[in-house]
């Protein structure tokens, strides 16, 4: 299948999850409403801004991932299929962080903030299996760089030769939050939560176009 | 009509219906919340990944159904449209499913999953019928293959000459479902269900790229 | 602007309107459930349905006006986005009825099917609208056909030489059922906006393909 | 990253997001139902309506906006995505007037209209951010046309040499309708939001094509 209408679909996924992240603020407006009420509601606009944050960072990506191959095959869709249930169930972990990180259901913020990092690990999960397969079958996808360049573009484990794929990065992060939040602190696990969005938000995945200046910036290395 | 703008508004009606099934989710976080609560939730989890993958794997067999063809003709969008009235409904039997399942309402699980077994039975009869209609008017809509190498990529029924559509495989399988739960066991259905979206996820409907080469693998046989 | 820039945003519109109508049907589950709650829970099913096929009708006509020209002005745009304001209200006065024709609230059952009645009489005068417009400023929007030939694509008034914009049967068809439900009957009502979206399944507005040879099978005629 | 890509993610946001917007009206229906009842609801009415135009304008001017450039680079992807979270959220202060404007939670009015009004500041800064860094990077976005070209698209202030971007207008409107709504009149900052979405209706931004003849237009003023 070509891997527009992949795209195209799960960019209306995307696109429809991002905006139900509005029922993490409806609930706010529900008995009396006054300033102060507004301002007690923190935790919900924090948690709104991190997932919206969040999911449009992984769209993003989305779009660099897919931007490498023009041809999608039976694997490809199923892991892009379970890569998109985990970013629609997103807005179920925010609403739990929204509404039990204070108040009088705070005692379920810890369980709601491992839940949260829990998604995201898994979500992390699919982002590398899914760039494993792409790499793996780039010839046959009709990927626009050879399996060589794309394995040269991973970012390298400190000094050693080895390259990992860039969403492991997240996978550690979003491990040690689901930690603090075992530890003890749901408010922890949402700052390191919305760290890694911004940290991803400025260092951006290198677009498939630029890869091509790639292989050379990397042949002195070994 | 184009078949391209009918996918378009297909695709933008299996996105907002695969993603609306997290409201198969938000209940959870209602009231007190706890890792007991969170794993006491289990059929809300099973029922959200059953339905969705079902609808991703609806989603990619319509691109194979309606890549046969060029054009649209009135019936096959009413088709189309009672088509999707079902896919849209999903996000009901499977909230059905998801509270009634296990817990005070248990009671309802039975009922339930005999709706999800029927909204699936419906589903597949129009899928049936799309089918059907596009084999009948195969030159009309433009289609890519002949009427004779359209029915030649249906399977046979055990060793006989007769060749059903593909989707009543899933009809027989939805029925039992349904048989199961009036029977007696929720859970038992739910399973089926669930199984049938992992065999389709694995036997996937050939492309109409893949059928150039079909009519002679089906030659010899008779 | 292109018109196609407009078709393709309505289009999003229209899918997420007619996904949301899963609204009215969600409730069903809430509560105890039982064969017997599921049957009484029909005027949910019955307003799903009108309301599916009547959204899905409004956006086949909607391709079918919109394919008529190539550009789109300003007062076009206002026009439609005030088309798809009534669109998106639909699921208001389809989860109204639904609630209130049976069961303990059913006297709200009229005032819901006249709210009902009255969205469709104000998407039908704002189709008028945007059919008047497209005449009227048929050759500044590029439209495919001649001011002449697209008036000649109206039906008559009986046998007088009167045309009317098609939409203007469906608005008597909603005031009618208005007048019915203002009148005491709220099912009756339902049955005649169900009437209304059949009626329009199976008498399809012509494509603009097809009117080449309409104004030579007008000409006789007067 | 194509332009195009971006524009199609942000029209699948503000489709969800303005059918979204039903939820203001959802409420509606809950309890019992009369012609009273549903006269009483005017507020929900009327924050529908103004929310609806005026996300239905934002989207317009979002096309505009983009229409200039080819090219989307990173800080313009981000800007973006800022924006769309303030979109995505108007769907929360429609609700906030929606429900306490009057009846039993009136006294929340004045912070719901509030509220709405920030929202529409942090969205009217991002539209002034996106504009600036616009003609900041003309030429590396691909624009249609120079940063001259496009300063001089601008409005003047007054008879004065200083052009500002056209979207500070509806700042200051906005910030206006705070003040109103903080001196205390809820319904008199609704009404404000209001006029300023009718205002912009008809006040369209100029379209890309239409900036050629204007740096002639603007050469003989100073």
């Amino acid at each position: 299948m070509d891997s527009r209408r992949v795209e195209s679909f799960s960019d209306g996924v995307f696109a429809v999850a991002i905006t139900l992240l509005i029922f993490s603020l409806l609930p706010i407006g529900r008995g009396a409403l006054s300033y102060g009420s507004l301002a007690h509601a923190w935790p919900q606009y924090a948690a709104y801004v991190v997932s919206f944050l969040t999911i449009g960072i992984m769209w993003m990506n989305h779009h660099v991932l897919f931007g490498h191959v023009r041809l999608v095959d039976r694997p490809l869709m199923v892991l892009n299929l379970l890569l998109l249930m985990g970013v629609v169930a997103i807005p179920f972990p925010t609403a739990l962080v929204a509404e039990h990180l204070t108040g009088p259901n705070a005692s379920g913020g810890r369980p709601a903030a491992v839940v949260y990092g829990l998604v995201m690990v898994v979500i992390s999960l699919f982002y590398n299996a899914i760039w494993v397969h792409l790499i793996g079958h780039a010839s046959a996808l009709g990927a626009r760089f050879t399996k060589q360049q794309l394995m040269a573009s991973m970012p390298r484990v400190g000094v050693s030769r080895l390259r990992i794929p860039r969403w492991s990065i997240g996978l550690i992060g979003y491990l040690a939050g689901v930690v603090v939040a075992l530890a003890g602190s749901a408010a922890g696990a949402l700052a390191i939560y919305g760290l890694l969005a911004i940290f991803y938000m400025f260092n951006q995945l290198p677009a498939p176009l630029s890869y091509e200046s790639q292989p050379e910036q990397a042949s002195p290395a070994p």
